[in-house]
This record gives C-alpha cells, structure tokens and sequence, in this order.
C-alpha cells in the first residue's frame, strides 16, 4: 500500500459519497462522528474483526462483497439483540499489495450494505498490516422492554431458528472442492458464504414479543450457540431436528458425510436462534410465515439438564465437539 | 495461541472483573452491550487500530502498558471533542505464539484504564492474527453546543497547544538507541511513549468555552495536524513557537539534530491542538494554568495564506514535508 493515510482516506469518502454520513450530525474526517441517540431507547454497540485467511477467503471473494459481508456479520449481533442498527465504523488493515482501487472496491461493498441496512458510515481507521482486515463496531437502538439476551431462555422453550443451515459451510467447501457441487447449486452455496444477510426484520420483529425469552445469532454453528444460551440461560437444550440447507444436504450427498452433523457444526449461517415459551410456539410460528414468508423452524427444547444434547436414533449425544472456532483458522473444530 | 475463544473470553472477564461492566446494563458475554445514552447530549464514537510493529513495540513494552496506552490513545479523540467518554469495545488479534497469561497482563492494562478513564469495557472479539492488534472503538457523550470539531477556527485565532511536543517520540528512539539518553531523562522519555495520557479533563474544560474555536489531538504531529486543521476550517496557520518536550531536546543535543523540527513532526504526544479566538486568548491561558497547573502555549495564528508555515529567522517554510504517517510502517515521514 504505497498511498498515503490522507489520500486513502479522500478515496474511501469519495466510495462512499455524502450518503454515507447524511444520517448523523458528523461523521468521517473529525476526531470523533456525532449523532443525536433516540432518547426513548437503550443503545447497542458490538465489535468484530474479518481476517483474509480466516473469516473470508481475499483470493477468492470480490472485495465489494468481502465489505458487505463485514458489515452484515456485525449488524446480525445487533439483529440477535432486536436492535434497529444506526452506525458502524470501520478500521482497515491494509496489506503491502493492496491498491486503492483494492481499497474503493471494498468500501463499494461496505457503502452498498450500509445502505440496504440504512446506516451510516461514522468513520474508522486505516493501518498497514501484515494481512487484509477489517475491525466493524456497530451501534443500534433498541427498546429496552425488547432487548433480547443470551440468558432468559426457560425449562419447556422451545428452541427455533430462522432458516435453514449449513449453506454457507457448503460453499467454503465449494470454493476449495470445484467439483463437488453441481451448477446452479455451486454458485448458490458459493453465494450464501460470500453474501452474508443480517436478520434485522425478523430480529426486531421477534423481539416485540414477550413469548420469545432468548435470542442470538447462530454465527458459530447451532451446537456452540446453543451452549451459549444454555450455559447463560441456566438451562439444557435437547437438539430433535436440524433444519440442513439444500447446499449443504447436496455436499454430504456427493462425499457421503452425514448432512445434519455438518450443519449442526456449520457456522456462518447468520440465522437467528430463539427460546420461545412452547405454548405461543405455534402462533408466533404461523404470523412468521405470513411475515417473512419462510420457517420458524423448531429444532429443539429446554430442560433441566446439562448442556446441549442430540438426540439422535434413540440417543442424546452431547454436541460440545462440534462448532467453529476462529482460533482453529480455517477449518472445522473436531476435536 | 492455544487457547480456545471461549477460554480466552472467560481469562479476559476474569482479569477485568465486574466493575467493567458496572457502568453500563449489559456488558461483555451477550451478542452487544447495553446502556442508556443521555437523554441531554449527543453520543460520539471513535475507532483506532494498534499493531505490534506499527503503532507499538510488543518487543520491548509491557503489555499491560500496551494495553492502556491504546486505550488512552483512542480515548484521546473524544477528548479532543470535549467529549466525557464512557464505554470501550476492544477487538484483538492474536498470534501463535501469544500465551492466555500475555492476553492476561493486556487486558490488566485496558482495565487499569478504563478504571482510570472511569470508562467500561463493553465487550469486543477475539481472532487468530499474524501480529498481536489491539482495534478500540470508544464512545463518550458531549453537550450539542460544546462539541468541538476540527472546522471552526477562524483568521486571526491563536493556536495553541496543552503541552510539549516530542517526549513520545524521543522515548521511541531511546528504546532503539540505548545510549542516546541518561538517565532518569532517558526513562522518562520512554514513560512518554509507552504511558499516554488522554487529556479528557483538559478537553472538556476548553470545549466549555464560546472562544474555543476548533480542537483536534495531536497525535501524527503538530505540522500535519494543523494542515488538518487548516484545511478543514478554510484558513492558513502560521506557526511561530514549538514547545519542546525537554527529553526531545535532551536528544537533539545528543545527535546534533533540529530539536523544534523533530518536535514539530514528533507524533503521539495526545496533547491537544486548539484554535482559540485571540482576545480571550490570554485570559484562557491565565484559568488554564490556574487550573491545571500547566501551560496552554501559543503556537501560533490563523492567517489567510493556504496551507501551514513554519515562521523561523525571518522566513515562512511550507511544513507539509513534516508529519507521521502510519503506511510508512514504523518510521519517521520525512520525504
């Protein structure tokens, strides 16, 4: 990266346009970016960081998507919350081989998110760095009667989720494995792991109401998440049925490994997990369908023992050897 | 690095202890945080990224003082909007051969910190890396009419500045050059580099008064910064004085070398920059030193010229060629 600090920065706020800032009081180019918060409600804020090499794959993905999949993995904590997302920073690590228009094709990505998300851009920084990487903090708004947590799921939830999983692992695979999947198949798996949605319709819809008692995302596979509830909610999760994306139902079909392990472990998918009180189950289930026209699908239950187990065949297995986890780099955890 | 994400998460929580997150409703653990925003100010956010190698030396500095300083340098941008700062989000990235007791001794430094700074620490990521990065996104809150931008100074303001320039950047020197400095001069120069200090009282101080025109912090040298200054408020800058840290000017005896021009390119002092209206300049300066028991010294004025001179035996010298940048991995900018 042979341009300077200020002229990446002139580049990055030309990508971007006045757009960008247009929802806050100040925003790129000061010390620090100004809003007014709503005065009504709790404010959000999460932070994550994408390697290359680790959380996307630069010498496969177009870098405009490589920036909108930042930005959607990051807001998906806020979806997870019932939050509306307001702003994001972004801090860039730029590589020695990087160019500007490596740069702008980036923030082509970063601007086009934020823009469907209806967000604004309220600064960053730029470092040189050893490897591509993008830091994203986002801040959202939420009323706090309807902030859902990790904690808060009940003996006798229901355990659901918000799509179907697995497509997005299907297509890290497809990426590495060019014959494993048929066309159209391929690129559609290709396209779940490379264009990430944040589920924030059906977040904030879900947290408006007092039956749904628990929610995240399911960025790291629904074994591991579902641990997480579990251990924060003091409760078991018992896994019945694992809702597998046709991507991934095809992979396991042409290498013969079993479909619903692969996608209990996948992770990426940006799903939402919800702990929903069994007896509004049904209901909340159909008023879905009707909204977003796809599945809340059951996939377990809560009950009073440890952990998350699988049942399976007539046997609950417990599901803590399965899972992503970004310090095993780049590949799946089966210890 | 070893140790899974969960377990690290788990060492950090334990290091910070509860007073982390005492100050906000929900903290580190869950998909974001949670805290009531003022319902009187606006809220302003910052981001900035440190790696080892870069922006700090993993070599020779502890990494609890690692750990603040990166705190106290981002922090240091709400301070240059007058802002009072209240919660922090730390991503890190961490290599291979980090163990879970160098993450410890880290984040001993970010809580001593934020403890400090009376901040809370509102969670963040964690992620495999080639090189040990620390990215801080800090949030504070500011009354509208207080807040103070980089825009704003006017022709004929006095710029001036809460401290002595260099002392940092004659640390980083000493830590390379062992026999550049005595003592106690040399260790007190590395002091400076390693331990920064956020002017937040000083900041919010000077952002109470109507003859505060614009501020800015001081962190990639006086001569670029006011040309950031300059060319955000439409005015020229005439520099006239520059203060010099006695551990800059310690050095330049040692080398032979122009103490006020390394003092006016010397990055990461984090004092502040300030355009003052001129008539109330001295007033100010007087409740300043009252106050702080320090100087506010006059640097220079906002002229209508282009750009920022360098007013030295009767000439008036473009500083544009002065200035650190952060691409120019590790080294002075003296092209």
């Amino acid at each position: 990266m042979r341009a300077s600090e200020d002229a990446t920065i002139a580049a990055i706020r030309e990508e971007l346009g006045e757009a960008a800032n247009s929802r806050i009081e100040l925003g790129i180019g000061d010390d620090a970016a100004l809003w007014q918060p709503s005065r009504s409600d709790r404010s959000a804020i999460s932070t994550d960081a994408f390697l290359d090499g680790v959380h996307f794959r630069g010498d496969c993905t177009p870098l405009d998507r490589v920036g909108a999949r930042a930005i959607n993995a990051s807001v998906s904590d806020l979806a997870a919350m019932g939050a509306r997302p307001r702003l994001a920073t972004v801090a860039l690590g730029i590589p020695g081989e990087s160019t500007l228009e490596d740069i702008r094709l980036l923030y082509r990505g970063i601007g086009r998110a934020a823009a469907e998300l209806g967000i604004a851009l309220a600064g960053g920084d730029c470092t040189a760095s050893p490897v591509l990487s993008l830091t994203v903090t986002v801040l959202g708004e939420v009323r706090a009667s309807h902030a859902k947590r990790r904690a808060g799921a009940r003996i006798g939830d229901t355990i659901a989720v918000t799509g179907p999983l697995g497509a997005s692992a299907a297509g890290l695979r497809a990426l590495d494995e060019p014959g494993l999947l048929d066309e159209p198949l391929r690129q559609r798996a290709i396209d779940a792991y490379e264009i990430a949605r944040a589920r924030v319709p059906e977040g904030r819809w879900l947290s408006g109401s007092a039956h749904v008692h628990a929610m995240m995302d399911c960025s790291d596979g629904l074994g591991r998440d579902c641990a997480r509830i579990a251990k924060a909610s003091g409760v078991g999760i018992l896994l019945e049925r694992i809702p597998v994306a046709p991507e991934m139902a095809a992979l396991a079909r042409a290498t013969g490994e079993d479909a619903e392990g692969l996608a209990l472990a996948a992770g990426e998918d940006y799903e939402l997990i919800v702990a929903i009180g069994s007896s509004a189950f049904a209901h909340l289930q159909a008023r879905f369908r009707k909204r977003f026209g796809r599945a809340l699908t059951a996939v377990g239950r809560c009950d009073a023992q440890a952990g998350v187990r699988w049942w399976r065949s007539g046997i609950a297995t417990p599901v803590d050897r399965y899972g992503w986890d970004h310090f095993e780099v780049g590949r799946y955890d089966e210890r």
